[in-house]
């Protein structure tokens, strides 16, 4: 079976929403430090396919995400994920809520878990940890009583008692992951394509420009996103996603007048298209 | 002279931006935990103004910073700064880089110096930090030799040395922060416009009806993105700055035409232009 790398430790959402939803596909899966690597591997064909946050509902965009796949590396998105981010207290066996000393965490975690923590543990200090799996590893080590905000996946890994599900502020917090790899799906019939963009220059009706090309084929555009291309000062590129594939005639015919328009267009990847992050 | 909440704790960037930038025009500076109670605080009248950040060349949108605006508050940008983010190494006075047993930081400030960290620090173990001001005060407060990656402001609000200056692995790190309060500035010239666009279905063609506005009438975009509402399940608004005034006469009139098109617009303020970010 082929290997899948993503985006390590072991026991974050990451790891959850790859288990959840794509564990019959892959035989070994490789943790990496950072999205870059995961993505550079799947290039140097370390691993068959990669698995790494592009977009989460409450914090928006995985920029690093976005930036590596526009401008690194000529790898393909051949799926996307939408999974939910469901945090739990966690914390060693026998441990009630009242002795909790301190809660151990990521900072976004604990910013998203605000209202609950403010409400249940007003005076309890929130301590810090680089990732929701560091948090749990290091509640399974301390000898007074602490908790973690983790995921259910590194309360097991770290043999943690969950004493309270879903303590998120908003339940409607989910993060899109993206598969990539080097193929090119077929069509589907519900299928969406992404691309990156590049303007000539900055002047009034570039973007409008690129946006003809879709609206007066009736292809509906899903998200946009104007990023700095960090080459030159105030130089932007766009992030498109539009409903269809590269291989759908109306597509292929937007694209292809927008190749004379345009400095350059990359395509990203024509795939399934999951349900709205919205 | 007028008070000014900002997002605290003191001694992060947010800080350092404020006291670089705008220490002469307010008298108190009120650290508030979060960006919503921020801008809450200034509607309310609490402060007289507010100081959070918007957009970072790196890490994208503060998405919360743009829903806040669109949703829950009427205030208006009034302002805005662009400030480097320039990471020092700082330790307690007399530790040496050799000794180093630790490093303490936010995940994100170390995940920005991750080059520098891994050249100079191969083994050392990165411990986290709710914030580059919480690294700092935590290592004042250690007895075994540590460093915090942290702000100048932070290194002297704990009486730490600084080792090590600007080992942040992009030089162009560079973050825009907002100037909001209850006033809107008059046209200087050289202006920026940003508002909420919320469409009434999402259909092919929606935002270019949005974009025709502005390109026939020779008005710049410099900055788009779609955000989801949270409230349908894939319903979205359009977060769009643009170049010129409310009250230059083509803005005044591309807004009048917009009215009666979209469901709501919201203005978010008309205010003197900075260097972009990119």
């Amino acid at each position: 079976m082929p290997s899948i790398g993503y985006l390590g430790p072991p026991g974050t959402f990451t790891q959850e929403a790859l288990e959840a939803n794509l564990s019959e596909n892959f035989g070994t899966s490789v943790p990496y430090g950072t999205v870059p690597e995961v993505l550079l591997a799947v290039e140097a064909g370390e691993v068959k396919s990669g698995f790494v946050p592009i977009e989460n509902s409450i914090e928006g965009s995985v920029n690093v995400t976005l930036d590596t796949l526009a401008f690194e590396t000529q790898i393909y998105i051949e799926r996307e994920i939408v999974h939910p981010i469901r945090h739990r207290l966690v914390a060693k066996p026998g441990v009630s809520e009242e002795e909790i000393k301190e809660i151990v965490s990521h900072p976004h975690a604990t910013a998203q878990c605000r209202r609950f923590l403010t409400r249940n543990f007003p005076k309890v200090p929130l301590v810090a940890a680089n990732s929701t799996a560091e948090a749990a590893k290091t509640v399974s080590g301390m000898d007074e009583p602490a908790a973690a905000v983790t995921t259910e996946i590194a309360a097991s890994l770290y043999d943690l008692v969950v004493l309270e599900r879903d303590i998120e502020d908003y339940p409607s917090n989910r993060t899109r992951f993206i598969v990539v790899g080097k193929e090119r799906p077929p069509p589907t019939g519900a299928d969406k394509t992404s691309m990156a963009c590049f303007i000539r220059e900055n002047r009034p009706g570039s973007l409008l420009e690129i946006l003809t090309e879709f609206a007066s084929r009736g292809i509906n555009l899903t998200k946009i996103e104007s990023r700095p291309t960090k080459k030159v000062l105030g130089e932007y590129y766009f992030f498109i996603d539009i409903d269809g594939h590269v291989e759908d005639e109306a597509v292929k015919d937007a694209l292809g007048s927008l190749m004379g328009k345009l400095r350059e267009i990359k395509l990203l990847g024509s795939y399934p298209a999951a349900p709205p992050l919205g």
